[in-house]
């Protein structure tokens, strides 16, 4: 994408939609990745392409949780392996927990392929600098991140095909799920399991973000930078947690926007 | 898409979507075409997916100035070809008025491919009952609707390289332009020669909403639907027009629908 020069007032909006051309060509994304990811843009607009005060204070929640969980794990899809992959493997290094790619439209060429790229964004991470604040042999924190999702071996309750299917040593057995911009079928589902479901989610509408235990409204790049953040300081406190409360501070940024 | 119910409440948004991905499958749209239909859903969303008093109020001012045109013409593009070609179609058909392929991201192949797919639409709408109210030759009005975009014979003033391009007996020589789904550095150019441009953008706040001469903020298909109702009904009357109000109109069924 050269054709985007540095000064470019959209240039994240614009490299971000390119990885996501890109990846789509690779054969990475499932055909409705990119409408998702347009949605996604147009709320993300209307929210001034920004993390509010109230994601933050949702951000902060989620590092919380992820920090006390037994056994957390982050599933991720084809748009947030692409749009946050890395900053998640370091999230994932810094907590110790794994993750798993985890497909709404699940095919065998799709996640082994985004096995793969993660397994590139993990030594790519590797090899760069520790997170600012965080001690350790950064290195083997990063290299024993381990990347679930190809052996699929339980099924969800409540969900059917290929949908249901999940790793018993990721989603099967966590207690605490972060899974960004998630299907709201399956939010559905794993809260009813009884597990905590942390989700990235643009649209403070859709029936994720209604249904999650704490729902980011932000864009997941972002979001995911920030989690970091919190996750490194350890600032975080765990609370109660009013996530209506949350999507309405969300929908009140929309609501200015529009007049 | 035989996975949609009839019952389904979205059946409607997701056989358009459907469509898309076909089409993007058969190499019809640019790269960034789902993303912006994705962009457009989202708003329509919030818009209530359906067709506001507003919105009403400047179909009927397109519709009369298509209407009294010298000149008129209805620019396409991939999206709006496959979403909303019929109906635009037998707009044409009763305005009796050309119809150019005109893309921002240009291609020979995507031209005459888009070319090809209204031929077949012309040969369908031809062959099914003309619009009800409408008198004459069905089947003469359709079939002399003339499709152009083949030969670019002219260059919009202010633009460079192949966004520039147009056919000169289309958009060249126009004083009244249809274009839904316009760019916005295109819809201002096309202003700057002097020519009424009409717009369909579910985007309220986009540059090519604020810029057009009249913006219809609604989605592309059911705009078409009721545009066509107008002009065979011949009731709507030319009137100062104040965009701005109307923009202002769908602003607060966005910020209504997000509180």
């Amino acid at each position: 994408m050269g054709g985007i020069p540095d000064s470019h007032p959209r240039q994240t909006s614009l490299l971000a939609r390119q990885s996501l051309v890109d990846a789509a060509a690779e054969g990475l994304l499932a055909d409705s990745a990119m409408i998702a990811h347009g949605r996604g843009e147009a709320f993300d607009y209307l929210l001034g392409e920004t993390t509010s005060e109230s994601a933050m204070d949702a951000i902060r929640q989620a590092a919380a949780r992820l920090l006390a969980a037994e056994r957390p794990v982050i599933s991720v899809n084809g748009n947030t392996v692409v749009l946050a992959g890395k900053e998640l493997i370091r999230v994932a290094a810094v907590i110790g927990c794994p993750i798993e790619v985890n497909l709404y439209y699940r095919t065998p060429e799709r996640v082994s392929g985004l096995l793969d790229r993660l397994s590139q964004q993990r030594d790519a991470v590797a090899s760069e600098p520790a997170p600012g604040g965080w001690e350790g042999d950064w290195q083997e924190a990063v290299g024993s991140v381990v990347l679930l999702g190809d052996a699929a071996d339980h099924n969800l309750p409540g969900l059917e095909g290929p949908r249901a299917k999940c790793c018993r040593e990721g989603i099967g057995e966590a207690d605490v799920i972060l899974v960004p911009l998630e299907d709201g079928d399956r939010c559905e589902a794993l809260v009813a399991t009884g597990k905590q479901v942390l989700v990235v989610d643009l649209n403070p509408l859709s029936r994720t973000a209604m249904t999650a235990t704490v729902t980011i409204v932000d864009e997941v790049s972002r979001a995911a930078s920030e989690l970091l953040g919190e996750i490194v300081s350890g600032d975080c406190e765990l609370s109660e947690w009013n996530n209506a409360a949350a999507l309405n501070a969300a929908l009140e940024i929309i609501s200015d926007a529009a007049v």
